[in-house]
């Protein structure tokens, strides 16, 4: 997944993820979500994880509904914003089709 | 890693990744390479991978001594170009940096 980070809100960013809060690293492991790895490069940051869970729509809910990670979002939020030039009003992260794959 | 795709040869791209031939996918295993994948987004291509050898610099090194890999590069080249907008003629895939992990 693939997103736009605000240049004036970089450092912000960059200094909360240096310190992810406990309650969110701990859902993201409850929700099915392993080896997750933000990157970025200038304005774009990218987001690569794999879900070893049954039920992604049921796990990414349930994260959804946990307060702990919408206190986070109501941080990180404000620093993103959609990848593409066209992104809808209020798009964060955007997925990317797989072109190709070796383990 | 993320480059540039050239709209214009983005089947021609999709196609070639299709089928990759044998022997690069066996140089990229020779050389300690585990996990990769090449996603897509408009004209955004993002390569993750996973290194699991000792000699980075090395491996890579043969690799780009590989025929059978030039030969490969020869047709995937001219479909890529660097992703800065001020990326230095000749450039194509360039490196993130990682912002954070979680396993």
């Amino acid at each position: 997944m693939v997103c736009r980070l605000r240049l004036d809100k970089r450092a912000e960013y960059l200094e909360l993820h240096s310190a992810v809060w406990p309650g969110v690293e701990a859902m993201i492991t409850e929700c099915g979500i392993r080896n997750f790895t933000i990157f970025v490069r200038g304005d774009v940051l990218f987001g690569y994880y794999e879900y070893v869970g049954d039920d992604f729509e049921a796990d990414q809910a349930r994260m959804a509904a946990d307060p702990v990670s919408q206190q986070w979002w109501s941080r990180t939020d404000p620093c993103q914003f959609g990848f593409d030039d066209d992104a809808p009003d209020g798009a964060r992260w955007q997925e990317l089709d797989e072109v190709w794959h070796q383990d």
